[in-house]
């Protein structure tokens, strides 16, 4: 069960009212990297672990980034404190307000209109959260690498947001929050390693015909070999042939019944394209009379001869 | 510049038509975890890169995930192909396609009915594919982590895909695309370690007094300790007092200007609400007779001294 | 801030293993009515709102709201809870996992191959839960309708949920979940009604001359009258002429530039329509010469003069 | 059937081009709050309601709703009427066009280089309409709850887009619109109660335990009382013993059969997590080698005696 | 298979960094209009098809389509180059850096923040792309007709975008893309019209009585007649009464058994409005004094005999 | 302005009660298909649209499709009639219930759960609509084109329907609703082809060099000519040389001040990768000791001269 307290994680000092930067905030309140798919991440494989230690380390951190969230989406309604009322009770003339809301340049405005400067679940352009953004699916040695790398994501965003405001007040709680992910990187990181082996995840072996195999298929000058690709590491292929069809012919087939086989035959019958055809098409139609004609001198010109 | 050879990466052999397997594989097709995402992911940061070596392998990976996307969607295909003709040529009765399309236990009438048996950018049950799935944020240290956890999770789904069918054919295949993954994770592992430092993530150091605390959120029976809290490890935090306002007073400020005061005054007066009244409600005119009596009573009786 | 107690707020007590069930549960974990959206609705006004009696209110609720996520959760995770293993260790044979997975009536297979069994942010149909289900817009008049209705329909959901299980240990949780929608309306209702006055919603005051019309714009057999357009408390309009264009002409104008008005003028003259023509089209070059004969005859009929 | 009538309901005079006010109009075109969600909501409640009176004046409303989305979208196609053409003619230089299709502010520039100035069903923000801002669910009495709770949005939305334009034409047509929802408003409540009881929605009563409960679940400095939580009219609930587990020991349990049992402790063991390990991490191979060193005397640190 | 070779397949050549643009571009990369919307498209049709030439066009173009989006996408990333090193290096003020960020006037600030200014699968305003925008169905008559009408909308939306910006090397590299998507378009109508006959799609001939009928729908000043509804090609019927109910009563009924009758009208009587109610509401509740005392004044008024 | 006549434009006889099949019947309801897409891509194109002849086409054939939405919404409504009132009075036991409701074969749980058996605007598979669906441009070339497709791609769908249903009356109005799209496929074709030129599409020529080419990007055994690629129509090319970089080198470059050129150098010394480098990674902690060695093992005897 969860309970609240009144006083935040964090203490948040806004320096002055800023709708623009309060949009920018939402990054992190209703954006992919944000608090609340941080928090659903870690409360949801909470939920279905049956591990205890990590049932408990789950349900630690998703509380924490619940506060998190409640963290940031305070830095978002202070800085629009200012503007909130402004429009509610349409204190200046249409034309300023319609000014004011539009020169941010950035979405504030759906904030404002929509949101009436409340924090919106939705990133910094305005997009609706959705469920999409959590990847959580009931495996730990896949999970915890997922919260791992979801951690090191918030931390870099939390990096841009803090290098792009000047409000020390803001500043010093994005500066709380991000360093809080890097403290959640490393708990992910022990639990990940105190079971072992988690490498590869799950319980089927590949194949060892592909394990150690790696692919050249991107060509050209640009090849680079480092210990990705490595001969130390891998087993590097290159080379069109010996990538495509490595196990047989490279065809797919089907068994069918022979029901199956004349029900296919007769639709490949209706909609069959005839190859030996030169159909009038309705690009043709809606040529202009100039176009047409010079589109039948060109062809006349390619079947001449001469060419 | 992509170039396609009509040889598949891996030979499909499948042994005979089964809709309700063929949407089962649409999971990897056009799910969260699949060959769709995994392609998308690795080209979009291949573009934006600018070390050498990571541009190369990002785009090599890149596009052997469009081949594999080309395998999974071709065993959709050769799954299907035998009712693709059924619906179209409308072969049977009709209440006897009825009966084939609604027992297959899953959402395959979806896939036959509005996508005419074709390979669906849909999740096995039918949600759209979005980019949301693709948490690329443009710095190698989070990307290559994100990257890391994709393969492995995308290891479990196929994983469980095989635990699915006895089609040894469809088996084959799978278990070649589920061991190209681990492939794929261990050079992504190589390629983030090459970086260093890569741990924090970024630029900006982490405050040193919150970077290594452990807070110890979720309390009661069940609380463990392990190497993601241990002292060694962390500074163990517990109680509510020593983890809120960790910093200061855990209020929420936001200096405004008078014009911004006193319109929020204004708006606060005009929204007030009023603690000491006791309204009827929508919900009270809405009660039968009967209810609302009850309901006076037991207000009287807890008004009653002897409560 | 929020804290976490490893006690449920109500015991959860599950008879069996049954995924089926489980998926139906999820319609109130991670669907529109579900508890996520509850929770967020509550939180994200709570953060916004300057009244402190509502303030607290709503974050009491919201807090409610994720105990009973939790709940729900927790219900769909038990049920869950034998299946799981069966996928992830690979108990059987495949044929037999097939059959059970892809058994159950519903969209169960996306719960167990997708998220392996945990409870998922999605309705009970596979569709991802998104921020569009919140409907929050920083006014109390309406936020506070909206919360209303919201626990209505979350009630009713919880009904038709009750009414598909005799798990008792089920029925007995969503028993008290429902309950506490009961309570949760009653208290919104409270805190609408202790704000006066609240409708109409907002600042400014209607038209008066249509704020009490009614518009009867579905005509024919079924029309009714009653309280909704009785003439005691509307303005009875009926008849096409009457309601139309009710303030004018009811055409659209905007003042152009001559600027405008010259480049308006050369995009419709390059797009201009023929009205006269009568173009030979693709939909013709496509049909078969019988049904070309048969539409020219047709043609040519409906000109003779006979007609 | 529906029919259309080439006058609009309300007369729609725009002053001046303006696309970036076109844009903001969009919120109640394409938006959750707008008219496209408004005619959905009420035409599906129509389609499937059984009472007379209610089905035809859900249909007199959904039409109504119709001809208002025509309404609000002419404002639109009006407000792009001058820039439209300036795209597709290319009429000025392209360093100008860019200047004018970047600079309002706003997203219009998505309107202009997509939509071609047409209206579309977003909102001001570009987030395409989707129907989950629809919250039917077929029961009246939670249905009409939620009409009345969107006519209240609506209005508050339209007064906000009152006060952000001085265009005296568009500001008369949206008067009209905002006036309509207060209109409809009351219609919907005139409807809920006539339908007796309409409280608590649906038929299954609530649990007399909890129904009159209040949970006071958020503590600290701001607790307030009111009516939604006073001792007349609930039972206040406070103290984090009283709130959890309110009717057992609020422990999660399952019967599973032996098998299930066996198989569970297998997946358990397999993916154990070690709490007596202190494995090396990722986190650490990833630190340069003065984090590391820092780290590690850190650790001995806080392991020795005086702290 | 797929192979990837380093030059791309249109050289492209960026005159300056502008980030404003960049996300302009990003509408023909994640855009539904865009590149991956097209190669999807081509490739999901592709895999299904079973006629050889089409099939083998499908997936020409689909590879190419593929080549279009890297050279798109690389003149996203070229035009962000100089920018997005700025944010994650901190190499100016933060106030300077906010400013940059905020003054595109459009959406871009997502892209820096979110994606670190890498091409991201969105359009030009943060929509994310999701597969609702590919609409193949897997029958080659509609699928063809789709695909010609898709490269259309593709070439309308490249030249947009040329007429927006004065970048010598981005304009010659969009004039290629935009050329492509006319190529494109006139090999599908070859396809289409070399399948005969493609019109009516699908096998199911229409009902004769209604294939050639052009109902007038829309009536008033603006009715028109054209080749679309002459008398020529259509039978041209008007008025409401003609339109309406074309084949019986216009009257929907299902046949219940009795169970479900009783059933029925067991739920119409527990949810019954009751027209000769004029109940309380909710709205009356909540007016001010002066409003409701208004209203009933007018209420009187209505049902005096002089009115 | 819209008007509503009760009586359907078509008559709805359905046989009996069906909910597994009215969810089926929501694909052209609330799928992408569906009679909302039409209605709502005609009726915002009417509004953008200036040529007075295809205005009024739109309009009229948006107003028919609103009609044919309330058809098949009647449809759904009469399908689900008797198994609407099962769920709200709870008539069974609650097995019994869950059977029926798990029974379909499809997604009609959800129906039934979260809809209350009313209409959705949901496709078949639960899947929410959404305004991506919907691709008008504002460019009649272009959405002529598009809806012209659209309607061949509806037929479709309605004839899979109709092979699906041997109920009559349900069979017999889907008849109509197919017959109509035939129709209006033709009006389409007329209008396009009644604005000449209509190609290519827009008002910018593509560039000569590229207009006729077609680029043989997928080859090996399949490769197929037709009129798509014959060389009466097309310059065909094939050869990885000659279809990549065809304007140049294919390298990618943008002009940068020197400002940007240091900084983007500080960046990519931060992030480089040292191919030179054979790091310890967390996919080696992670491996058993066993598969460590094995490695190991295989990596030294791949150094072994005799490999």
């Amino acid at each position: 069960m969860f309970a609240h307290n009144k006083r935040l994680q964090y203490t948040v000092r806004v320096g002055a009212s800023n709708p623009g930067l309060a949009n920018l905030m939402l990054e992190q309140f209703g954006g992919p990297q944000g608090e609340l798919a941080a928090a659903c991440r870690y409360f949801t494989q909470a939920l279905a672990e049956d591990d205890p230690g990590r049932k408990d380390m789950l349900m630690d951190i998703a509380t924490e980034e619940l506060s998190h969230l409640e963290v940031i989406g305070t830095i978002v309604a202070m800085l629009n404190k200012g503007s909130k009322s402004r429009l509610s009770e349409a204190a200046e003339s249409e034309a300023e307000l319609y000014r004011t809301i539009s020169g941010h340049g950035n979405s504030s405005h759906v904030t404002q209109v929509l949101y009436g400067g409340g924090p919106a679940l939705t990133n910094s352009g305005g997009q609706l959260w959705n469920a999409g953004y959590i990847d959580s699916i009931g495996d730990p040695s896949a999970d915890l690498r997922s919260n791992i790398a979801a951690e090191a994501r918030a931390k870099i965003v939390y990096e841009r947001l803090i290098n792009l405001t000047d409000d020390a007040g803001v500043r010093d709680a994005l500066g709380f929050l991000m360093t809080r992910e890097i403290a959640h990187q490393q708990q992910f990181e022990k639990a990940l390693y105190s079971m072992t082996p988690n490498f590869p995840p799950g319980k089927l072996p590949g194949d060892s015909r592909f394990t150690n195999v790696y692919f050249n298929m991107s060509q050209g000058e640009g090849d680079k070999r480092g210990p990705w690709n490595s001969d130390e590491n891998f087993q590097f292929v290159t080379g069109g042939a010996a990538q495509q069809s490595v196990d047989g012919d490279g065809e797919a087939s089907v068994a069918l019944t022979s029901d199956e086989q004349s029900l296919l035959a007769r639709l490949a019958e209706r909609t069959a394209s005839d190859p030996a055809s030169d159909p009038m098409t309705g690009a043709e139609l809606g040529m202009s009379g100039e176009m047409a004609a010079e589109k039948e001198a060109e062809s006349l010109e390619r079947d001449s001869p001469a060419r």
